[in-house]
């Protein structure tokens, strides 16, 4: 999901305030977290701009950039499949519940 | 990985043991979680064979075997990149090292 908010924002950089409000749902801590494993695996640039507070911007380096599309054919299979997926857990749900 | 090697066998289905063996370097409580949350998911067909002790087969679904080609775009990026991945991992570690 970042790698995916970064690349439409690719070749610009995304601070990190703004890549949390794209990505609802994903908590301050574990956004923090992933961009720091993607940083470490040179996936990611960081860049911080020292104003009271620091501002942090992030941008997909070209390694980070060919992932996208890899994890671009995941995302569309799981969108394609998402309410099938939902109908097999209902369906082991009511199962658990009947045993 | 585990899709990977159950695309493999697929038609035919796989022993637990047989995954296990397949796939070093898993625990085999990691590979059980794994296991149920693909079968809640309809990724994975499961059968127990009411011996003793119980023998527990898997297989693909076809909904499983639909993520095999995605997965493998994924991985085949990994393989091809992994060196890259070391490296700049390496680099990261140099640099806490040295601040």
């Amino acid at each position: 999901m970042a790698v995916k908010v970064l690349a439409e924002a690719s070749p610009e950089e995304v601070r990190f305030a703004e890549l949390q409000r794209r990505m609802a749902g994903v908590s301050q801590k574990m956004l923090s977290v992933t961009l720091q494993a993607m940083t470490r695996d040179g996936l990611v640039g960081r860049r911080v701009e020292p104003t009271v507070p620091p501002r942090v911007y992030y941008r997909l380096t070209p390694l980070g950039l060919s992932l996208e599309g890899p994890l671009a054919m995941v995302r569309a299979w799981a969108e394609e499949h998402m309410a099938e997926i939902d109908g097999a857990n209902r369906r082991s749900q009511d199962e658990a519940a009947t045993d």
